[in-house]
């Protein structure tokens, strides 16, 4: 049986647990005082050459809803895309701490700058906003749920629409190796940090057991951030955990090595995947693909194969997910290839 | 200066002010307890003609907050028409407290069964619904934020959605008499009643101060609601305040006396509007008319008529609704009339 | 029947209903944006003597979750006495926003500076406090939940430690008049201004339907405050039912005129009480009186008087509050002091 | 440099990192649904000898917060000990999810059954209740937060207060594995199961790097847990991760022997600090040790002993804690003993 169900189905890289086995006995202050949480802090602010503010959280949902809900007024939302992790794949997460989801239309998972800037424009221009949730934030996601990309044009209109409104523009960034490295992406991870305020680099789905890594670039992390943190029960007891994979993972640009394997990966997938004549569901460029399957096909490649149930698409058709990652190899290619015969 | 700005440009039917005065001066015990709130029970008790619930609140986003989220579980959301009231105009009063308003397309201001259903069947379809959250209820207003009406053929088929999927159904009845005297409608109040689970009428826009009577009728209210409605900062210590309006208003029919004159007052309005070449954005049978007029027109008519802002509809053009009331008079017909000229 | 079971027993001042029934057919705008809501506040700053933000809500627990949750940061809480209205008595309102009650001993319901520059020294001076609710309003009631009173020379010494570890002080003054009126008080309205931070003016205590009006001290009004009313279900349609209200009250001192006179009917309930022996439960110089009654004599009693049960002394004996109001007569103590003949 | 600070200084037990290791690369599926997990509640549930429901959660905070919200109705708050960790040391994450913490006072951190008893009864003894957070559950720590325990018999009989009032009885086992292994212990694992509704197996402070194994004993596991364990943002996606831990944590009675281990070195602690005439702050049976220092000899310790601050106990005095666990060595001790000299 091999699997393409997630980009999360292996533990960690082999060199964060040798890390990790290292490091163990060692004595360390908690809650992220130590000193590999501080070691992963530089590393990172090197890689993205700016002086911004660091902080490592557990895991996704926890770190858009801390972000999201630090960082908002109380009579403020949060834009989304109708398609967006936070709007559609959280649980109400947001919601849960008290704030809106502003769900906008997207075209394959993506928010335009133009979209945006209507939707604001008219909330300003309507005589009675005060009676509506005002809109504090834009969330988007590189690469999306449906591993498109924006373009660094696109991005950076989408900033611009960001500052004339004065709120700030938030990037999750879950799956931000396989977006940088993949050939289509012309962003550096320089220029996200130059184009939005706050953004996380996923640890859970590039190489890590679990943690991300929220980045606020303008001085702008919420006062007293550790609190909050605490209060949204989201502070790991053992930082050490954390600083131990992000420096890991930071080091000999370890992380952008196993992404770029990760996108070769995908661009062989996809060939096979063509090949064999499946219907692409979208076209994306990064490490999860979608086709649209015959679920007769369907039931047969499960007998050696795990993808991920996208959505039914008629009666007779699935479309289903395949993600590569830092862990997939060559042999499960082959393996795919031999199930698809 | 004639005002068609809202239908809670008045204050409370004067039948309603004489009972306040009269009863002004009684040792009243507080927080509902009283014998004119126990009255007022009986008498919608009685107007319905089933055995229901009735708990008295002060205002229409209250009533919605409190009942929405006394009866969902915490991993619920409501689903509303993304036009509703509680997804666009009440600044986010029911994601504060912690539920999601999941937003589902509607026309003309009205959601259909069949966008209920597909919703439903498609959620539980979904292998990843546990990482969603769980549709709880079905929210809608009757009449709509645009003044439409749902027919009983309609109501049912929604109803009937709900029941399948074992979820209640909760009408906003902010506006309940405007919908009920309309010439369009065939539902009575006692339709309403056996096809949903939840319901509030309206006071404040017809002929109360203040107040709404939320109405739930299968034994389904909320365990320890009063205790509820006190966290919600809901609960007036004089509770008179709302069982004496409700007892006034359910007295010899006056809430339905006082709605089909709102209702004959919306009809002359809109030949009047009709008259003058006006085109109109919705074709509303209630008490609310929404039309197109030209930027100049508008400018002009404001200096003798309020009226309210709904939308620009382009450069040159707005939407504005003009509402009628029960304190509308053959007055101000005649002076929006001679302003219309 | 004669009832002194608390002072919200009747209806509004007469003067009120006069004023309701005098405007009920003008047309206003919604909201709180009419002539009577601004003429209310003018009168309000008018009586303080300074330039203060003034805002109309309902009622007392909601304006207390509303202040507290709109001033308050996410990480913050708010210190009161353990036996505060926050603390106890409004079913856990303020917890309901998500901030804790950070919960003090008092003595006769009041709290010491002492008690809370202690509190405030040794949560600084903890190494561990960035783990805890951080401390970020102290809240008192005047008079408290006892009838208690803060001399001037207590209140500035609790406002100088507000202010020193620089957080807000905030009045709840449910029973402003009663407190004021008082004899035993030395602190005017424009004192209390001076040294607090946000206080609320009670109306459905002393004269009104309802409505209670928050008044900030220090240009502090919380930004878009009114759409974080709104989120929260408080704000009134008519708003005209609050300004007419207070623009009432603060007429001709109606207000101060009405609430001494309940300070001379309390004055004389005491000696009543006294004449008959009864024991006092506290010593208090306002409004309501507490008094240790034999469970013998309550029975007896509540046949021709309504009292309030506060709590039970022991197996033989309840501790029952009487509060005169406004509407307190003399033929009410007549009617009392022949039932403990 | 040696550390007492806490009893989580180390990573996780060796056996555990040399089971992730052997683990790394398998291919798991995500959320807990892995076969791990499966094993590991399997080895629980044989542990604990009772059909219980076993849910794994990352962190402390979290595990409370969850169960605590999803047990408790909207109306409800939880009862604990003011010095309790939910009340005092968990930043207001209970306050958060929107319930009240109702504090009452323990003595050294343990409430009593009288104590709870005359809570309950009070409550609903007192007429107006219903304007009161009504009590839905019991908290208690094993050990509590300073090390004490609660014996069989004072277990017991809180656990029959709770029954008779029909609401859970929940028991945050941080350190279950020091509890039970303390000399002072009368209570097995069973016995706990036995006596209380809902409890968490610490695994953070007893040789994991993360995670809580929250407990439900009666079939009472909340509807939905793992859509609010994620709107919580507390769902890990590799649950692997905490999955793997457990299984190990209970295989061959690890759990229990390295706990063991902690409490023979808190023993030889216990001498050493005797020994040295130093005064202990409280009697603690478990794992911390509390002890009062002059500040001269603490400033003089911290140079090569790391430990934690309690509390101011005067001018010239501070209360530290000194804590063994898994990992503590006996040359740790030695060293200690070394720097007391």
């Amino acid at each position: 049986m091999v699997s393409f169900e997630s980009d999360y189905i292996a533990g960690a890289h082999p060199e964060i647990i040798k890390k990790l086995t290292e490091t163990n006995l060692e004595s360390l202050s908690g809650y992220g005082t130590d000193l590999y949480s501080e070691s992963a802090k530089s590393r990172i602010i090197e890689a993205i050459g700016r002086d911004v503010d660091v902080e490592f959280l557990v895991g996704g949902t926890q770190t858009n809803a801390v972000i999201i809900s630090t960082m908002l007024s109380g009579y403020e939302g949060v834009i989304a895309a109708r398609t967006g992790h936070v709007s559609a794949h959280e649980a109400g997460a947001i919601e849960y701490t008290g704030h809106k989801v502003i769900e906008l239309p997207g075209i394959d998972g993506k928010l335009s700058a133009d979209t945006i800037y209507k939707y604001l424009s008219e909330f300003y221009d309507d005589d009675n906003h005060e009676h509506m949730v005002f809109p504090g934030m834009v969330y988007i996601s590189f690469p999306t749920e449906y591993g498109t990309l924006y373009s660094k044009n696109e991005l950076k209109k989408i900033s611009d629409v960001c500052h004339d409104f004065d709120i700030p523009l938030f990037i999750d960034w879950a799956r931000l190796g396989y977006g940088l490295m993949s050939k289509e992406n012309d962003l550096t991870i320089s220029d996200i940090a130059d184009l939005c305020d706050v953004f996380y680099i996923g640890g859970t789905k590039v190489g890590a057991l679990c943690g991300e890594a929220a980045v606020f670039t303008r001085g702008n992390k919420p006062v007293h951030f550790m609190t909050s943190v605490k209060q949204h029960g989201a502070l790991l007891a053992k930082g050490r955990l954390l600083g131990i994979q992000f420096a890991t993972l930071f080091t000999d640009d370890l992380y952008f090595r196993i992404s770029a394997h990760a996108i070769e990966m995908a661009s062989k997938l996809k060939k096979i995947l063509s090949a064999h004549g499946l219907e692409f569901y979208i076209d994306s460029p990064t490490n999860q693909q979608f086709v649209v399957l015959e679920n007769d096909l369907l039931e047969r490649l499960k007998k050696d194969v795990s993808v991920s149930f996208w959505e039914k698409k008629d009666e007779d058709h699935t479309v289903v997910r395949l993600a590569t990652s830092w862990s997939t190899t060559e042999e499960d290619l082959e393996a795919l290839e031999r199930a698809l015969q």
